[in-house]
């Protein structure tokens, strides 16, 4: 996975410079063959049409394109991925919260087999224990249901007693993560935090996990 | 992803009954073929020769072959991983310690391109607050500052805080979860362990995040 070939340069917020599609593609580091198949297929939005050979682009695009690299060089989301996500980050008939959960639920990977029924009774008492409010279609339950078939295959269960304490964790931290995102009053801004946070805070957290896993050998030997 | 087709059958341990390549093959899921192939490039170790034409192998090759598909199909690691991987698992010069580590560091993704000096140091920064000893080598110090460096340019930045919360809950959990792979006395069983641990656990901890970040989002609605 490379991390690194998004947004070559920060950019200042909030200062709506237009530029043409050359300064777009400087400023991005996506190339202008690249940034014209992204308004080809839609999940870069139009810019403003100046004449008809030319368009200008403002700060909005240069964050668009960075979320879209991120989605494709760091989560490895195909583009038909990509546009899904994105209709859900652009869909003002949503709800807020609704639209958070449409565009998490775009980016959870797809189980195609059926999990255990004994794994998903489990997921299933976890949530009632941990008290979490999740939609019965939600993907996330399924996925935590195979991915619990799938350790257990390999002869390293994860009992419950595990999987409660990294839910206890989880669970305290969730709120003020949810309320960080919710409290920015621009929609899309919000969207894209969603999608930021969800994926792209992932590899944080489990680097962060094989860091402790590390440094707890080390303080055993 | 597909957390599924892995060892489609569980199978008892510590019973040793020799079979056949096309037992192996119908017990384990995996293709006759499939199985020659991994024998050839040496992921899987050969089994007892009987004759010209044939060998017998035993449950330690089951488990090995559902160990192969997990980090095939649910991890993504080329063949050529795997084998670097395995050969870490294998290699009984390295003290449990050091095989524990060649593992784990085997399974991180490279970062090609340099990861921020800021990033750098707010790593270090932040395995001294928490008094975790990480190897100045470890693959992890440059994932943790990419991973940094992304998020920072998507404008949702990590802050310390936050950082230092998951630290907290990670580093609290570690112990435990180290423990219960090197409690293992049969070195292959603890190395296999590091491989399920580290990085098919990551699915659970990233499922029950997003689960957590649903039911807090449903419980602010």
């Amino acid at each position: 996975m490379n991390f690194s070939n998004i947004g070559q340069q920060s950019y200042p917020m909030c200062q709506d410079v237009s530029m043409r599609l050359a300064e777009l593609s400087s400023r991005s580091g996506v190339s202008a063959p690249t940034i014209k198949h992204y308004l080809r297929v839609g999940v870069l939005p139009p810019g403003e049409q100046q004449s008809a050979t030319w368009a200008t682009y403002d700060e909005s695009h240069l964050r668009r394109l960075a979320l879209i690299r991120a989605l494709v060089d760091v989560a490895g989301l195909p583009l038909e991925d990509v546009r899904r996500v994105l209709a859900a980050v652009d869909d003002e008939r949503l709800t807020q919260h609704q639209a958070l959960g449409s565009a998490q639920w775009a980016l959870s990977p797809s189980v195609d087999t059926d999990p255990s029924s004994d794994s998903l009774a489990r997921v299933d008492a976890l949530l009632t224990r941990h008290g979490w409010q999740v939609h019965p279609d939600s993907p996330h339950r399924r996925a935590l249901a195979a991915a619990l078939d799938t350790v257990d295959r390999l002869d390293l269960p994860a009992d419950d007693a595990v999987l409660d304490r990294y839910a206890d964790a989880l669970g305290a931290l969730a709120p003020a993560e949810v309320d960080r995102i919710r409290g920015d009053a621009d929609r899309t801004r919000a969207m894209e935090h969603v999608v930021v946070g969800t994926l792209l805070y992932e590899p944080v957290l489990t680097t962060l996990r094989r860091m402790a896993h590390e440094a707890a050998s080390a303080s055993r030997t």
